[in-house]
């Protein structure tokens, strides 16, 4: 039986979770392939103590090596699996390695979103593959099922609960009617949240992967830069609680759409129907919703993050590489489904010229004509509204409105905003959500 | 650019949607390809009247046959689209199309169900490839997520809502406590039942699709006469409205899991948690939920049938056979996720031996130690309970009484139910429904 051999780098939750299938899925693998995929070297730079035993492992007939360049050249690795995270060094080390003619799998959400362009270029060039199925939705093989699963549709959106952290902290607001503090802060207890959460609840996370799958939807080059992204920390209880009573549940959504010649690209809280599918994803659970122009509306489920699940995404792209070689890798999907040359870099649409429909919420003095005035200005800016609630009464205090508009273009609906904020009952910021409907 | 031609046999539902998007959609599967991807020839049998116009298409550039065996051997064609359904003629037409080393496409479940095991072997001798993504979830990719997005795992366990009319109908049921023989009429009278409902209501249309499932998923040949098969038509509006009150909904799911050395393999009307992902999934929607020992739960959702869903699957395949051809064929996973050597003959457990909880629904006199009776029986044999439910109370007239056991053979609760039957204050037959749970 012949055999595939894999350089893995990195050997943290992920890159634990790989080894331990590559160790121990051993006859399944060879089952599933008709040949052997042999793990033959890590790459940890930790010095300090022996992995060979590391989490469970029985690393005793791997190679332990720990300055990763020692690897990426070796005659007796086939694949190398970049498993550390961030820009660098992952770049650098994924670039050397596919001019070594290696075949590149990574779970680089980072990596792919900034330097993906980069990246495929150089393993057109040399003839190797590169998967990253694992860069998102944890174990769900969401990227298969767009590249190649519905490669006969134009796809007509993408709507991604992308990062589990935000989904789990959301969740529990809703479920306990809890502070986004609070919730945050134990949710870093239970190991939920990193200590520093800020890529994952000011969006940055679900960008770097909706910047990959908004590309693939569309056949276009990756433009992290330009997706627009708003985080979930302003979401309030009250929020919750009046999207509810409309209807509604919050998530953070990462959008990608067509817009005229260009994409919508956009990371935000947002309502959605309480009777989606998507608003049944609850806790850290992610979910991507594909809708093609013949298929209709799809969607994918499962766990988002974490060793194991995420390591089954991982090694999905080293069995597909594995049957492939040693002669077939050019009859792999391209790995962004289009072919270098039929790609477009399609301009991301700019967020003002987005039309949704919007949740405001408005903190108002209860005073005679203060509701008349802020309609009035929706009405001169055509904003119809769907629902208005307002409901405690004081005479001292600012009491919450909350307004649903009918379909807007967002610079027109800033502007009447911005007239509103004006106003002298009205106090503070308005918040304002976007809503997101689905179809049939 | 190089072409790759399609035949396609059978313009109904389906055949017209493939053909649809092989015209309309070609330019964005050049893009994807690098290759075009051209409809030669359509065979359909009506020689009635002219079909060049057939519900909007123009197919005037294309090869109209009325006897389909003479596509099968055109030098024009690569890849043979089998749309007709049924076991024969689509088995001869296959068959011989294989022997002249065409590449096969397929949305016939009954087909592979029953003779799948003799086409894969008749396609690897050709060296030509077989998919038959379509047969299964209608637009949803499953086979390609199962087959290739979860090859690094051993699978656990595959639950499938796999029938659009039988979920539209406990859809409706649930909803509007309605008989479920007044639903069934108004599906047929919209078109979402056929006249004659059987293979769907009976379950074995849903038997089909779990036999192919079930097959992939643990690397066993197909061996669709041992699924044990219960469709809905004994469901009432009490059933689904007992199992609402515990927390449940009933939907007809295709269920393969590992038991021993063997696997179960069995459809039915099963009670799921109202709060899991697949309870969620209604009317007509198809939705597969599959899990790993790695990737946990993961769950496919889409539309299960349909002109345009279904031809979505049927041209990714066709799709991915292009890319691979001419030469790469070899390199396409084998179409049942394992090389036929590495298949197993795994032996399908006798329902009696499978052990499950259970929902049981009986109608009993209400007189003084009746529900003692029966709850000693069950106490005999070592069935313990989870809930009674007993509501209405009449002197004359037999109640329902519900019961939710807790984990037990099956074997064992018919010896306890034909027990329970011979009661003189128990009527009629008990209703036995099985629960299925998902795990976090």
């Amino acid at each position: 039986m012949s055999e595939v051999r894999v350089g893995l780098i990195g050997l943290g939750t992920i890159g634990t979770g790989v080894a331990r299938i590559l160790l121990e899925q051993t006859e399944l693998m060879a089952r599933r392939l008709g040949k052997r995929v042999r793990l033959t070297a890590v790459c940890d730079r930790d010095l300090s103590h022996d992995i060979t035993h590391h989490r469970g492992l029985d690393l005793s007939g791997v190679r332990l090596v720990h300055d990763a360049a020692k690897m990426l050249a070796a005659d007796d690795i086939d694949i190398i699996v970049e498993l550390i995270g961030g820009y660098e060094p992952a770049r650098s080390l994924v670039v050397e390695a596919i001019g070594h003619g290696k075949h590149i799998v990574t779970a680089n959400k980072a990596l792919i979103a900034k330097h993906g362009e980069e990246l495929f270029t150089l393993a057109a060039q040399h003839g190797t593959a590169i998967g990253f199925e694992a860069a998102i939705g944890g174990g769900i093989p969401c990227l298969k099922a767009l590249r190649e699963g519905l490669a006969a549709n134009a796809i007509t959106s993408v709507h991604g609960i992308l990062n589990g952290t935000c989904n789990y902290i959301l969740t529990r607001m809703e479920d306990e009617g809890a502070d986004y503090h609070d919730v945050l802060r134990d949710a870093q207890t239970l190991g939920y949240a990193e200590a520093d959460p800020t890529f994952d609840v000011e969006g940055v996370d679900t960008a770097h992967k909706l910047a990959i799958l908004g590309a693939m939807a569309f056949g276009s080059t990756i433009d992290f830069a330009s997706v627009h992204t708003e985080g979930i920390a302003a979401i309030t209880p009250d929020d919750i609680a009046s999207a509810s009573e409309l209807g509604f549940r919050i998530k953070l959504l990462g959008i990608a759409k067509p817009h005229g010649d260009g994409v919508e690209m956009r990371v935000h809280p947002t309502l959605v129907p309480i009777e989606s599918q998507i608003a049944q994803v609850s806790d850290s659970y992610n979910a991507v919703l594909i809708s093609g122009d013949f298929v209709e509306n799809t969607m994918y489920y499962g766990r988002g993050a974490g060793e194991r699940p995420t390591a089954s995404a991982v090694v999905a792209d080293i069995l597909d590489i594995a049957r492939a070689l040693p002669d077939g890798i050019a009859h792999l999907a391209p790995p962004m489904g289009f072919p270098a040359a039929h790609r477009l870099n399609l301009a991301t649409t700019p967020i003002a010229e987005v039309e949704c429909e919007y949740f405001l919420r408005l903190m108002v003095q209860d005073e005679p004509g203060s509701i008349a005035a802020i309609t009035q200005i929706l009405a001169d800016h055509r904003i119809s509204l769907e629902a208005v609630i307002q409901k405690a009464r004081h005479q001292t205090q600012a009491v919450p409105i909350v307004l649903l508009t009918h379909q807007t273009r967002e610079g027109n609906l800033n502007t009447a905003i911005s007239r509103i904020a004006a106003l002298e009952s009205v106090q503070g910021e308005a918040m304002i959500l976007r809503i997101e409907r689905f179809g049939a």
